[in-house]
């Protein structure tokens, strides 16, 4: 998508050094614009585990690109299976709720077996990450254009009447590589002129919704407006909400859906309202092996990120403490949606219901 | 309640200045301690609009000392009685959604009507709102003594084990003038050896967990742990809420509850999760003219609010902006928890479940 007419992925190979890679480093945003180079595996891994990139898809590529330096840095090493092996698990624990992390990971180190020379070995992984990036690059658009008639539908009951929309965390364009997952729809209806408005949920304590999101949609020019978590329950009730979209870090194959902290709630309020509530959901999302939500790892993290809000003042970005010195505090990452309160899965196949039958019968998988 | 040992109520009249009332400016806890003198009628309702004072029962009192000083002001003016009437509006128009401001504002008028002297007008002025602050106190102490029990059973249930409860926005004794609603109870617990432990829901935009739940649970040594509001479900499905307890700004007679927007979506977890939910109520806080929460009015307040975050950066207490630049924002205050979601309410006069008879019952009305 673009930022002041310029398009941008949130991963790049970088055009002047082979092999070395770019992201958007998503720590500063809104308020600066910041590209960094990622290098080597722990380059790699510290950009997952201190969230300079954030959201599955985009998880998934910098692991996968995270082996692929680890296969670069192969010649130096002795035992090379070992090594590797070991490389892989480094990179998979540096966020452990996302389950693409380890399906881009182990892609990789797939498709890297039996190819005989170290050279050779380095190509296939590199060439591997550009298939999986080309792979969620069209299955983000393709998100987009089998939920686009949802929002289409919505506009004609409403008479052309605004559509408004609620979305929590980023599941967008930041969080893949490209258009996004839930906000993919989105942005085709509103470049197909249709009158939609989004709450953007900030979504404490990492505010990746009135960091990200709102910024996102600013840029590409989609009215919203910023919403703390905790206004979703009245505005459903107030009727001021048509459609819920959210994104998911793992889907169970019954239809559990881990997604960022929060996202249960609003799942809660949706359906005590008669509210629409969609995952949006890329294949690679899913987690064939589990089948209750309750098996999913949910990530705990520093607590300071409850204690302290970053923003901008005086033009510096800057955190500021909102809590006594001397309270703890406890920061769960994630929470899980049962299947019974998801109306439905938007998938690069179509669109399904949330549960291991639907699942199964669109993916064609048992 | 104690800070380091000193005991504080939450408004209290100046020795030095007989008259002259003294609030905690709560705006700049738990960072800075700052005592505000109270002079006029704009005094108060700028510390009530402006949130220096905020809490339905506080509200209540800080509205009635407002019209104490409309009263002593009077001699300046011609029509004695149109001028009470206009400034009793402007007070009551400070905040909309508690009924406790309304109601204690009325009380002080009521009071000075058929008295004869501007001199004996001031004087029962006065005098009423010490009667308001006496049984204001008396209902929190009640409160904790009525609701004492429901924590009692749960630790036997518990066998000892920690009984952990979560709480939204501030019903504590910052919010009153003493004990708090829905603390009073978790105090007197506390008080009594019972290990019990409270999730603090900071409670975005203004933080009133975050700021003064916290700091008045650390203050007199209560284990609280602060949780952003997104985390209420997942602590919930995880089994680590025993009881939920939240205050009130209004209720209607048929037990529905308007308080801190975010107090619905944690209704909605604890019913999900079949998590007694509980609203501490004193008897001021309902309002026996309305029959649907639908028609509480719902403040909405300037957008900034939820653009910035204020805390302490470097020793000086700063706001920093979380929103791009050119993002707006939505910012109603308060959403309403229909009755069918609480489990019961916390009177001055005993427990009772939500529903019109219950409360008629107990509080002998028609």
């Amino acid at each position: 998508m673009k930022i002041d007419g310029v398009h941008y992925y949130a991963i790049w190979e970088k055009k002047e050094e082979p092999g070395v890679v770019q992201v958007i480093d998503q720590r500063f945003l809104p308020h600066v614009f910041v590209i960094e180079d990622l290098r080597t595996t722990d380059d790699a891994i510290s950009a997952i585990k201190e969230m300079h990139v954030r959201g599955a898809p985009l998880i998934g590529v910098v692991g996968a690109y995270g082996m692929a330096f680890a296969v670069k840095a192969a010649s130096q090493k002795d035992n090379l299976e070992d090594y590797l092996k070991a490389e892989a698990q480094r990179i998979k624990g540096a966020r452990p709720t996302a389950v693409n992390l380890a399906w881009a990971v182990d892609r990789v180190s797939r498709a890297i077996q039996g190819v005989s020379t170290l050279s050779d070995k380095i190509d296939k992984a590199y060439q591997e990450v550009e298939t999986i990036i080309a792979e969620e690059l069209e299955r983000c658009r393709l998100i987009g254009e089998y939920g686009l008639p949802l929002i289409e539908e919505l506009a004609n009951k409403k008479q052309g009447q605004r559509v408004n929309i609620i979305t929590h965390c980023n599941a967008g364009w930041l969080a893949c590589i490209d258009y996004g997952t839930a906000t993919s729809l989105i942005y085709m209806a509103y470049d197909k002129g249709i009158d939609v408005h989004v709450w953007v949920s900030e979504t404490r304590p990492w505010n990746q919704g009135s960091r990200l999101t709102a910024y996102e949609l600013g840029k590409h020019g989609v009215p919203h407006s910023v919403i703390t978590d905790n206004a979703a329950g009245l505005l459903m009730s107030k009727g001021e909400v048509d459609l819920v979209i959210v994104g998911t870090d793992r889907t169970t194959r019954t239809g559990d859906v881990a997604n960022k902290i929060g996202t249960y709630l609003k799942a809660l309020a949706a359906f005590d309202n008669n509210i629409p509530f969609y995952v949006a959901l890329p294949s690679s999302t899913i987690d064939w092996n589990l089948s209750d939500g309750a098996d999913i790892p949910i990530e705990e993290r520093d607590e300071n990120e409850v204690h302290c809000v970053q923003g901008l003042l005086n033009g510096e970005v800057s955190k500021v403490r909102i809590t006594p010195a001397e309270s703890p505090a406890s920061n769960y990452s994630f929470d899980i949606t049962p299947a019974r309160l998801v109306t439905g899965f938007i998938t690069e196949c179509g669109v399904c219901g949330a549960s291991e039958e639907e699942l199964l019968k669109l993916f064609n998988q048992k």
